[in-house]
């Protein structure tokens, strides 16, 4: 169970409801938006809560039946909305992150980040640490590709989002970046998803190459109960048999997050099939089934990326991406395409 | 390599082309269209193709340099289209199969039927031979399925689809059925994809659940080598290691199979997700990465389905659906968003 | 519940069981070893049992509260032993069936028969009817394969074992083999199962590519309830993420056969790895985790065999293999490495 | 290339060789067991090979010619020994790592020491810091658990295995610890990788969910590059589509490792299977395709383990399995059943 508590509770009143929670460990304690929660593995029952609800500290009380708590859909009925800059994620419009795999020069990122913010970017994307499978591979550029993405901020305007692979590095890569991204081998590192629950960032969580849905939402569920509620999750191919793509893109997971969290969800196609030419059809296939947005590998001369060269596209497919993408979130809204009325 | 011919071609003729094909074995044989096709594993050099359409007989020769020849789009660049009853597979808008699991009485598939035609399907489908994991699950209703199926034809006006599991039933199965699916347990089942290339009815040919991208061409392949050039593809779910989805739908393969093929490709959501709250948003998603058409599981009492109950929608859900995919049709079509241009 | 009577039950008599047995529907009649056997979906309730006993010709009564009945260890606890010429499958001893991939002439398939009695084998085996991803390629000899086996059969005093890929070639292909094998491709081939219960030939069935445990036993329930109990099972690799070998070879599966059905398991280390190398080690920790046998893909001159070249072994590495497998059978017997009792 | 140079090497020696290799990159540095390496991606030619070995302080050079260099098997085609306490890794003995998932009181850890030392266990394992999936569950003792691992340690005189999550806990674990755990999760956090490679213990480094082979020997080479040369692999069973198990143990990967690499490889049974019955056979499995060691979860009240209980096994179970290990262990050395010659 979940209950909400007003930050005047007293410590008396916290140790009635405590008991009253009754679990077999003392609740879990999080700060949250400027209230107490104090959750437990107890599914609630209804005596419990008209008493717990007679605490005029006690704001909201919640059955939270599930291994997750805090993420789920019923904790906030009408979603969570992340303000980025311009970018809104969890809103109706979807909204796209681009740029290149990695920050590999000033000129690189300034000329990728002015062709993305025209091509209708919201966000900067570019890789200073990046996780490579072989030690001998281009490790990033370290800080230095920070000071680089900072500036490509200043000039366009765009906010940054870049990857953290350590909670040591974290103190130097949040004091640049906007949104701080835990990627795909990094999401069931723990100290990692405790360490970025302390920074008051946005957190954009990929989803691991053989992460199961529940795994991926109690990840989400560790930087929430650590206190930072804002939480962008992103789809990003899982590992398969396939003999054609490299990952499998799993857009069933997108609908099915919609209705088991409140959190935004985004999907990368560039990672999610490997192969440029799938970027644009895959993006249509993301937005329809009611993704938040994208986030896509644009480079200015995709064959010479220092990294993940076979899925980089042009600032010009990115833009002709995106007047689609545009086009179909609008198309999306008039519908209800999205609705989540269930069937009785 | 490939070589068209016309049916006017001598003995002399043909002897004489097969020396210049010179593959290490004698090349292969079908008729198609009205046509004579050779083909063989090697691929076609520029002076054996100008020697190749010195012959008067000789239409056209092709390059084919891949494992499966027949079906790739170098054969029809224009892609095929298949016509049955007012169904266009393989055209600019998407067209909807729809129906039961299976057929279980007169009055339920007249009634779905009815209903499904009032949504928007062109196409009813209905099992009467069932391919059940257990020996002691409903089979099916066997002959008395199909002349049911036919009876809901008569009614409906529309064309019916049902699987064959076997050979030696083609006869019987052909003789009710406009359009012969062969599903995902028989995807490899080479004796019966080589009967039902002597058929003169279009296939529906089902991705198996493990099937890579060129096994499932080279099914097609025999279908097409065997002188059946009306295939439709369908992505129906793979099996992954998902907690959460009955399959994986990797639609992935839907660009891939549009460019690497001439065949048309629809979806099948139900069977993709196994989940009904997932059919509306994987069916949009399918449309917009350029899916030719669904496959969806419709029952007036959805609960009651006797097979795949969890996964069955409701025909009201069903002509939801049905608004948004022309909607989402058109769209697609506006914005030319499946333009198969890749990247220079 | 499993109800087994003897043949003499009136009619009478069987019209009050099936009312005690009391299901949803008819129970299941299969006929086995000079019993009848009425079985359905219901799970055993003690006063039935009792009841149910009381009837002379009641022989047993079994609980069966799986989705599988006949294939369950409770059916038959002591263990289903198949005897076919000297091999004996279920047995303290794991025995070894060998051969070819595909038969391809005579000269070919009696030196290998020749070869691998002398290594050990106690069953040859050899592809006349080959399942081929590929429409053009070599579909093996048919019947002229056949009557190569018998050959070999006659001259190396070896049983054989071949696959039969469809019904309608089980009469011919039954009137030449000793043991007939269901291959992966058609496991869920529910027809060809059906087809083969009938048959009084004991049955190889290989597990299907992505098949889950339950599927298998039910394809072996298919084989059982319509009368034939003689099965052996074979694992022979399962499609995964793997980079490195053809298939990853899923030995948790021996001793869960083991445990859950009487039925005798095998193990492909050849599918099951698709590289030579790995076949003598695979084969030892089959062994030792319990497999009854191996099945193994020999050719004498391995890199020139028509299909599977990568993973046929010569005679003498076979012959070298099979010393080492008698030696750790006697092992595990010695051991009693494989008894079942479980922890308390 | 790999070019092993003594460390009297001078500067200008270093700038000719360095030279000589020529790639496009300057060499990685290594320095391991006294000596200098420098490595590179270009394959070795001979004649440069030749050139190098002019140079005095050459000691040898190798092609190195697949994406791991050091810890390929041509670097020490002998294998890699690793000695702690009594127990030695890579040796001819299977050797066995056995505990509890995760320590949970003195008494505890100290009886569970005990009996499995006296079972004949080489390495106590046992968590302190635990990785878990939810942010509710135990999370270990922390400092606590490794004090009360080292007076287990004291009491039975076993070293201690136990899992570092952090680049940050690594002094305070490696302060405890005679080996340091590298999860599953974190097969791929790079930067601890790194910071055990500067440790100077041996790291035991466990394949990741959905590992790739060359990515966990990739993972080894982030560790030797960084001049940890003592590795132990850990197969623990991969994430598929199983239906019967926890995972589905890849024991393809023993000998395939053998061969590709110098380093020893342990088999874990009990994540690999997630099952108790299945630890006796699967760790005799792993022993026959030679598997240098296991590492197994023994609890003395496996039921209440407080996690992973369902695959905790007994003292009692722990020892049996034991008795048959080393007499396995023996049999597998008599036959030289791991003899590494290929087939020609």
């Amino acid at each position: 169970m979940i209950v909400v508590i007003k930050d005047e509770a007293t410590p008396q009143e916290l140790q009635a409801i405590e008991q009253l929670m009754a679990g077999s460990e003392s609740p879990h304690y999080t700060r949250l938006d400027g209230s107490l929660i104090l959750s437990n593995e107890r599914p609630l029952q209804q005596d419990t809560a008209l008493r717990l609800l007679e605490f005029a500290s006690v704001e909201r009380v919640l059955k939270a039946d599930k291994a997750y708590r805090l993420v789920s859909r019923e904790f906030r009925p009408a979603g969570t909305i992340i303000r980025v800059g311009d970018a809104v994620f969890g809103g109706d419009e979807a909204v796209a992150i681009a740029g290149p795999c990695s920050v590999e020069s000033e000129d690189q990122i300034l000329r990728i980040a002015a062709e993305v913010k025209e091509g209708g970017a919201k966000v900067l994307r570019g890789g200073a640490f990046k996780p490579r499978t072989s030690p001998y591979a281009f490790q990033g550029l370290g800080e230095r590709g920070l000071e680089l993405l900072a500036k490509a901020r200043e000039a366009s305007g765009l906010p940054i989002v870049t990857e953290v692979l350590d909670a040591a590095d974290l103190p130097l890569v949040a004091s640049y970046a906007d949104i701080l991204q835990v990627g795909s081998r990094n999401m069931k590192n723990y100290k990692l998803l405790k360490a970025v629950a302390a920074s008051n960032k946005p957190i954009l969580l990929k989803r691991g190459m053989a992460s199961h849905l529940e795994e991926l939402l109690l990840s989400a569920e560790y930087i929430m109960a650590g206190g930072n509620g804002d939480i962008i999750l992103c789809e990003r191919g899982v590992r398969t048999f396939t003999d054609y793509a490299r990952n499998t893109l799993d857009l069933n997971i997108v609908p099915t997050i919609k209705k088991a969290t409140h959190l935004p969800i985004i999907v990368d196609p560039s990672h999610g099939t490997g192969i440029r030419d799938l970027v644009a059809p895959m993006s249509m296939a993301a937005i329809a089934c009611g993704a938040d947005g994208l986030m896509i590998e644009v480079h200015t001369e995709p064959d010479r990326s220092w990294s993940d060269a076979a899925q980089a596209i042009s600032p010009e497919n990115f833009a002709d991406i995106m007047h689609k993408v545009r086009s179909l979130s609008a198309w999306r809204t008039a519908h209800e395409a999205l609705s989540l009325t269930p069937e009785g």
